[in-house]
């Protein structure tokens, strides 16, 4: 079994205000999107941004209270991260955590996005990232 | 700025109970674990299983209803979808939707994990696959 996460789906409430979050904000570019969904080519997987019903009717089920869970963008210095969150923040962002150090080293904040799903934004030194944007483990 | 994911960070409530479902349900080996996480290196990112109280804390926020999201595992071919399924809920998971063939196209079915986190698993000819697990857009 290939250890292999192919899309990270989340579901959303107003498509345009999203957009604007993940378009303007983090200044990805869409690599398709239609009236209910925009699908971002990330590093070896696809980020998908789904109207909530649509998504909820195609998982058949809506969530009531489902697990805690974070997504994560590391950026190349620690310097990075509070800009990032300031900007993501100018782009219907709400701040979590400011960026601070944690116990186990790097510098991290976490910022929700419009339908409030968190985004660690983090300069972790211990896990390289390629030109490509592939996050590994240690060197 | 990248287009990267750099870490989905799940949290859960009991570490033996993930553990079994990502090890002996998807065959998957952590690359570092400690009482309370386990991370497993993907296909260019980190996956993480976070004790939720741990994760909560660290993002600042107990989630109240975040959005609905899933995350997707795709297989090689149409035929593999249903006996992953039908495997995973042999270690604990909760199926949310058996594998039937969606509008666009491809194969698909829902699998809660045991912390209610859905995983689709899909076969999406679509998308080609490389040899590292690397998901894209088309060709």
């Amino acid at each position: 079994m290939q250890q292999q996460i192919s899309v990270v789906t989340l579901g959303i409430a107003d498509l345009a205000r999203s957009r604007r979050f993940y378009v303007e904000g983090f200044g990805w570019k869409p690599v398709f999107e239609n009236p209910e969904i925009v699908f971002y080519q990330m590093n070896g997987l696809m980020l998908g941004t789904w109207l909530s019903p649509a998504l909820e009717k195609d998982m058949q089920r809506r969530p009531a209270g489902p697990g805690s869970f974070a997504l994560a963008h590391n950026v190349p210095s620690r310097d990075a991260v509070q800009p990032l969150i300031d900007r993501l923040a100018q782009f219907g962002g709400t701040v979590l955590r400011p960026g601070d150090a944690p116990p186990h080293g790097g510098f991290r904040g976490y910022i929700a996005d419009p339908d409030d799903h968190a985004w660690e934004i983090a300069w972790n030194p211990a896990w390289p990232i390629s030109p490509e944007g592939y996050v590994s483990w240690g060197v």
